[in-house]
C-alpha cells in the first residue's frame, strides 16, 4: 500500500489551501486529498456567503484575512484567474448605543491607519431611500429593532466567486502532483501503538500511540501525517480518539430575492458608495441581519447568524427554513427597506458553520500525529489563504509561517496550548 | 399545571447538592429534581471511585475540595448521619523526572501551611512489599513504566460511601418540602419568547427567547428557572439550543479483585501510615494507575484516567471492557505489587466522566435563563457539596457564595465569561 507523506481530509477551501501550500513547500511530497463528495467545495464552502473585510479589531483577524485577500487580489492581477473579486465594500450600520462602544475601536483602528469612512442618518435615509427611525413604529419596536444612527463604509471589503477560489487552489495542487480522491468519506481517523506487538486490543494505554492514517468507504490510507479539514465534522471525526478541538456546527441559510422593481434595482446598482456600482454588504443595526448584494443573479442575498436558540448540530443537507425568511429576514429588511415589501426569495440555501466555540477564530494545531486546521466560525473563505499557509509551515515543523506579503506569523497562536489570539471586537 | 421555582434536571451527587442547598437558602421555594433513573445517584455518581482529597495547587480546586469535605465531617460528627469516611490518604508515588517537577509546587504547598509526608523508595520498598526500579526488566521498560523515586503522603485526603452522601442529600431535600420525580427523562429544554405573539415558530430572531422549562416523558414541566446538573449528558441537553457548555463524555472504568492471599490481606491492612489502617490510596508514577482499597469488600479497586485515544462518547451503559485489565491495569499492577500476580477482577463497573475540555475544573453559569452545573471531570463527589452551594448562591441572584467553614467564593470565576480559575498542577 502507498503510504502517503500527508494525507488532507477535506477537499473545501482550507484543506485545498492547506494541500495547496504543502505541495508548493514540499515539490516531491506525496499528498492526497480526500472528500466525501464529488467535487471540490461543495461541503460548506458551497454555501458561504462569499465576502471579505480587511477591517478587524483583533489583529489576528485581520492579518488572516488582509494578507489572503492580498494573495486573491495577485491570483487576479498576476496569475490571471478571475476570482470575480468586487470591491463593494462593507456598510456597516449602528444603533446611537452601539455606535458609542465601536467609537473607541474605530478610533483605535483609525490609528492604526485603518480607512472608513462615515455617513449620517439623513445621508443614509436619502442616498438609499431607507428608514432610519422607528419612532411611533410599535412593529418596529415590539421586534426590538434598532434605528440607525451612523453607517460606516469600509472600502477594502466585497465579495467574490468562492467556486473560482477553489478550483484555483484545485487545478494548482493538481499541477504541481497532488492527488485528490472524492467520494471518499472518512469513516475513522486510526491509531497505532508507536512499537507495535502484535497483540490484540493494542494500543493499551501504557503504549504510546499516534494517528497513522484514515479509513475510507474506499479502505484504509496510510500516511506520515493525517490532517483533517473537514469543517463541521472536524468534531465527529476527532471525538473517536479523545481529540478536543473545540468545534460545533451551527446552520447558517442565505434567501435570495431578485431586484425585480425598479426600486430595488436603484438599490443594487448604487453608486454612491463604492466604484464597484452596487450596493456595498450592507448590515442593519439590530438585530444584525445583512443584505449581500449578488451582481451575477440580480439579486440580494438575505441572512443572519442567528445565535440563541440556534441548535449546534450536524446536518448532511441542511435545509433553508421558510420560515426563517418569512418571519425573520422578511420583517426586519422592509422595516429598513420598504422596497422589499412582497418579495419572496428565488432561491436558498443553507451550509454549516464550524464554530469554534472557544473565541470564533481559526485552530491550528498538532497532536499525536495528527493535524487540525478548523475552526473559521464563518471567515474561512477571506482566510483560506493565511491558514493554508500556516497549516503547511506547521507541517514542516516551523515554527512561523510567512503570510503572503511577509507578514511573519507565529504558529501556536492559533494552537490550543499556547493560544494567543486578541479577542474580536468588531462581530457582525 | 404548576410552575415551578426551580427544576434541577439529574439526581446526581451535583443536581442533589444543589436542590438541596436552594431549599435551604429559599424554604419555600417550590423546587422539584427530574431524573431519567428510578433513583437518586445511579447514573455516573454510584460509578465513582469515592475518593476524596483536600490537597490541590489551584485554589479553586482546594476551596471547594476542602470545604466540602469539612461538610461532609460535619455531617458525620454533628448530624450524625454515617458517610463512611476512611481517612486512608493518598500514596502518590513519583519517578525522578516528575518529583523533579513536583518539587517547587511542593514547597509552595508546603508554604501555605498543606501537610504531606515524604517517603523514600528503599522505605516505600520495604514497608509495602513492592518494586521500585526497574532496571534490567525489559518488560517494564517497553512498558515506559516509571520507577518509583519519592512517595508523597497526603493525610488530608480518603473515602466516603457515595451512596450515603447521596442519601443525605436526597433525603435532607425531601424533609424540607423538595420533590423528585424518578423515571422522567428530559427529552428537550424548553424555550419560548419572553413576549409571545401567538405565532407560528415562535422565536423569531428578533425576540428575546428564554428558558422556560423541560419536557420530559412524562410531560412538560415549568420553571421560573431550569438547571441543568445532568453530568455527562448535559451536552446532549444543551446542543439543541446551541448553548456551548465545553463539556464532554469519557468512560472511566473500575476492576475490584479481592485480597485473597495473605500477601494482599498484608497490603490491604497496612498500619504503617494512617491510623485508618488501610492502604492509602496509591498512585503508580508512570502511567498514574492507581489502587483504590476497598475495605467494605476486603478489595482493591484498580483504574486508570486514559486519554488519547479513549473516545469523547456519551453510552447509556458503559461497559468495563476485559481488556483493559488484562493488558492494561493487571500489567502496571504486577510489576510495582508482584502481590497481585495471577488476580482476576471479581467485579468491575464503568462510568462517565463529564469532563469540562476547556480546564478540567467544574462549570456554573446561566444563561437564558437556564443554569448549568457540571464539568467536574472526576472530582464531583469531593466537591459537590460547594458547588451546590455556588449554584444555589447563583440561583439567588448572589454575587458571592458562602462554602461551608465561611470560606467566600465568587460565583462568576466558575462561569464563561469572567471565568477565573488557577490551572491545576496536581492531576493524577
Amino acid at each position: 500500500m502507498v503510504e502517503y507523506d500527508a494525507v488532507v481530509v477535506g477537499a473545501g477551501i482550507l484543506g485545498l489551501s492547506t494541500a495547496y501550500h504543502i505541495k508548493v513547500r514540499n515539490p516531491k511530497a506525496n499528498v492526497l486529498v480526500v472528500d466525501k463528495l464529488g467535487a471540490a467545495g461543495q461541503g460548506s464552502t458551497a454555501k458561504s456567503a462569499a465576502a471579505f473585510r480587511c477591517f478587524f479589531y483583533s489583529r489576528t483577524n485581520f492579518d488572516l484575512a488582509d494578507s489572503s485577500v492580498e494573495f486573491y487580489k495577485h491570483i487576479e492581477k498576476d496569475l490571471g484567474f478571475d476570482l470575480k473579486m468586487r470591491w463593494i465594500g462593507y456598510l456597516w450600520l449602528f444603533d446611537e448605543e452601539r455606535y458609542g462602544g465601536m467609537l473607541p475601536i474605530l478610533k483605535e483602528l483609525a490609528g492604526r491607519g485603518f480607512q472608513y469612512k462615515e455617513y449620517e442618518a439623513e445621508e443614509l435615509a436619502k442616498k438609499l431611500d431607507m428608514r432610519t427611525n422607528f419612532a411611533g413604529d410599535e412593529e418596529a419596536q415590539l421586534m426590538g429593532l434598532g434605528n440607525v444612527y451612523k453607517g460606516i463604509l469600509i472600502p477594502k471589503a466585497g465579495l467574490l466567486d468562492v467556486d473560482s477560489l477553489v478550483k484555483f487552489y484545485e487545478s494548482e495542487f493538481l499541477r504541481l502532483g497532488g492527488k485528490i480522491q472524492y467520494n471518499s468519506e472518512v469513516t475513522e481517523i486510526v491509531v497505532e501503538p508507536c512499537k507495535p506487538l502484535g497483540m490484540p486490543g493494542e494500543p493499551y494505554f501504557w503504549q504510546d500511540a499516534a494517528v497513522v492514517g484514515v479509513k475510507t468507504i474506499k479502505g484504509m490510507v496510510r500516511a506520515e501525517k493525517t490532517i483533517i479539514a473537514a469543517g463541521a465534522w472536524i468534531s465527529q471525526l476527532l471525538d473517536p480518539i479523545g481529540i478536543e478541538c473545540f468545534i460545533k456546527a451551527k446552520k447558517r441559510q442565505v434567501f435570495s430575492v431578485k431586484a425585480k422593481t425598479e426600486a430595488l434595482k436603484r438599490l443594487l446598482y448604487i453608486k454612491e458608495f463604492t466604484n464597484a456600482g452596487f450596493l456595498p454588504f450592507t448590515i442593519f443595526p439590530k438585530p444584525s441581519s445583512y443584505i449581500r448584494p449578488a451582481p451575477e443573479e440580480e439579486a440580494f442575498w438575505l441572512a443572519y447568524a442567528d445565535d440563541f436558540p440556534r441548535a449546534f448540530k450536524i446536518e448532511e443537507n441542511p435545509e433553508p427554513e421558510e420560515n426563517f425568511y418569512r418571519y425573520g429576514l422578511y420583517q426586519v429588511t422592509v422595516k429598513y427597506f420598504p422596497q422589499f415589501i412582497g418579495c419572496e426569495p428565488f432561491s436558498a440555501f443553507a451550509g454549516l458553520y464550524e464554530i469554534n466555540t472557544v473565541d470564533g477564530q481559526p485552530l491550528i494545531f498538532e497532536e499525536n500525529g495528527l493535524m487540525v486546521v478548523g475552526g473559521a466560525s464563518g471567515s474561512g473563505i477571506m482566510k483560506a489563504d493565511a491558514l493554508g499557509r500556516i497549516a503547511a509551515a506547521l507541517y514542516s515543523g516551523e515554527e512561523y509561517a510567512m503570510l503572503y506579503g511577509d507578514r511573519k506569523f507565529k504558529i501556536s497562536d492559533l494552537g490550543l496550548k499556547n493560544r494567543h489570539v486578541e479577542p474580536e471586537k468588531l462581530v457582525i
